[in-house]
């Protein structure tokens, strides 16, 4: 060995050492939520995910029950449109466009002639008679490229840009930090399951099996020669409010530990109580938009939300003041 | 350095090198599936997970995409009693204990008078009726721990060893090895859900998650002023036939790459079917109960699901001739 490699050596040896550990320590102190203001509910975030997936701590969470779920439209992206409502109405009114005769016919004549109380009354029932007529009688595979088509062509009004370009910066971040601390994350919403899924992974990382959404009746029959499944006209499950637990538990079948809804209507309260009262260490969170400016500002009539936010101490996330940015550039 | 040590350096380095090297290579030739007999269903099998997983290859699965869907009853354990059915009818005995008048009452009046005809007539909806008087009415909570309880007592009739310890040793070998290829293992059974899920992580390394089965409706309500998951009397799924290919869709969202079922009652050619038809590669495995002295032998009554293997190439496999044992020692 030459002499003065030899006596270079254990300097040479310490110095990648302390590179190495340099670049832990780098590593360690990277910010993994940047988008996201210093402040309560950034460390309290920090905090209790630093609590559950230390080993040897008292709240300890193993692996296997680290689930995280998150409703999607004011979630994870803006409802001011709701998303699904345009691909709604896009879809009727081609229907309309190809049979005239259906402009005479409820639920399409209360859209063509913009009847908004026919929707309203009787607990919203009209929407989801019109999300019937729009979804069903077709193939699984006919609805499922409808729905990429829209997605493709379509820009937000206000951002103009595609609406899957519209993840909210911070939440974003938060499902990569959970997912890289070994949290399963999934989204529980009331829009309609194919319809998130079209965008589930690329958009969140969150595979489609992972996606618990609104669902029409399915036949698996023969169309056309060939098996298929057949969307029916009749609702599966209105994955809101109360029926999010419900399907919570025959999807998952363990209490989500983190959880993430937002203030508009009362949705995401039975699915956080749900978390709330689970065995061992939970955190909720709901997001108040209040940032005009930034993306919108909305508030509930009746306020629910955001009063059982305050009576369960559940960490209200406050657009305005705790997001940096809310999209990417 | 001491001089021996130097002269000895490279021999030592090359005995560590190919001792690494052989290691790699025994690693490589060890027998994902040890007690599977030699012959064409052990070889189908390893050849299509090597074609399907090997990067280059033109029936390449992309890591996503790649689901393996299994059967439970008469697929993972035996359904010679079908263990569930046990379940159930102490579950009714002890509803009948409690309350006598019951055994004057459908569907209890049957099960103590024996009367089997009461089961089987209108396509066995004698059994719905008997599932939903027994496991409605009551918390989700309290289900899972009568459950627990009853797996914990009972032994099997024949081979007297707890229910959860009588997986078939080949069909555990085929999970693990999916499992290491990439696969994410699911089984999609007609059995009640939260029962699989009670010993579906521990017998067979598939979180409760991926456990596809039968359901009661449920709703999320106060009961004893704390919030509840509540057992509805209704039926919400009978996972069997063509319900099978429909949840999996609900659930996975992705058509399975490999599937398995068994016959008996043809409840898996549906879910074969919609597999097989998958556009890409696929693989269908269908268990042939033939071996009266190591497990049991029954046949369909119509033979439906062996003409329908006969009729696609499915993989029929034969307990008497492709299993070495079919459970562990």
């Amino acid at each position: 060995m030459n002499l003065v490699l030899k006596r270079a050596l254990p300097l040479l040896l310490s110095l990648i050492i302390a590179i190495l550990f340099s670049s832990v320590n780098y590593l360690k102190n990277v910010d993994p939520l940047p988008s996201w203001k210093e402040g309560m509910n950034k460390k309290a975030i920090l905090l209790f995910v630093e609590k559950v997936t230390r080993e040897g701590s008292n709240d300890y969470v193993e692996p296997e029950d680290r689930i995280a779920v998150f409703d999607n439209d004011g979630t994870l992206w803006p409802e001011q449109p709701l998303v699904e409502g345009i691909f709604l109405l896009k879809t009727v009114k081609a229907m309309v466009a190809k049979d005239p005769s259906l402009k005479n016919k409820e639920p399409f004549k209360a859209v063509m002639e913009k009847d908004t109380g026919f929707f309203e009354k009787n607990n919203h029932k009209g929407i989801l008679q019109l999300a019937v007529a729009a979804y069903g009688n077709k193939t699984e595979g006919t609805f499922e490229k409808d729905i990429t088509t829209f997605l493709k062509s379509e820009k937000h009004p206000k951002f103009n840009v595609p609406y899957t370009e519209l993840g909210y910066q911070p939440m974003l971040e938060l499902m990569a930090f959970l997912k890289g601390k070994g949290f399963e994350t999934w989204i529980c919403s009331g829009g309609n399951v194919e319809f998130i899924r079209a965008f589930s992974d690329d958009m969140y990382g969150i595979p489609v099996q992972q996606v618990i959404g609104s669902t029409l009746k399915m036949d698996f029959k023969k169309v056309d020669g060939k098996h298929t499944l057949w969307r029916d006209t009749v609702i599966q499950s209105f994955n809101d409010k109360e029926e999010k637990p419900v399907n919570i538990c025959y999807h998952i079948g363990k209490v989500p530990v983190f959880i993430a809804g937002n203030e508009r209507s009362g949705g995401d309260i039975a699915m956080l109580t749900y978390s709330d009262e689970r065995k061992g260490p939970s955190f909720q969170l709901l997001i108040n938009h209040n940032d005009a400016a930034r993306e919108f500002s909305y508030q509930e009539k009746d306020n629910a939300s955001l009063q059982a936010a305050a009576a369960n101490g559940w960490n209200v996330i406050s657009i305005k003041d705790d997001w940096k940015i809310v999209f990417k550039k």
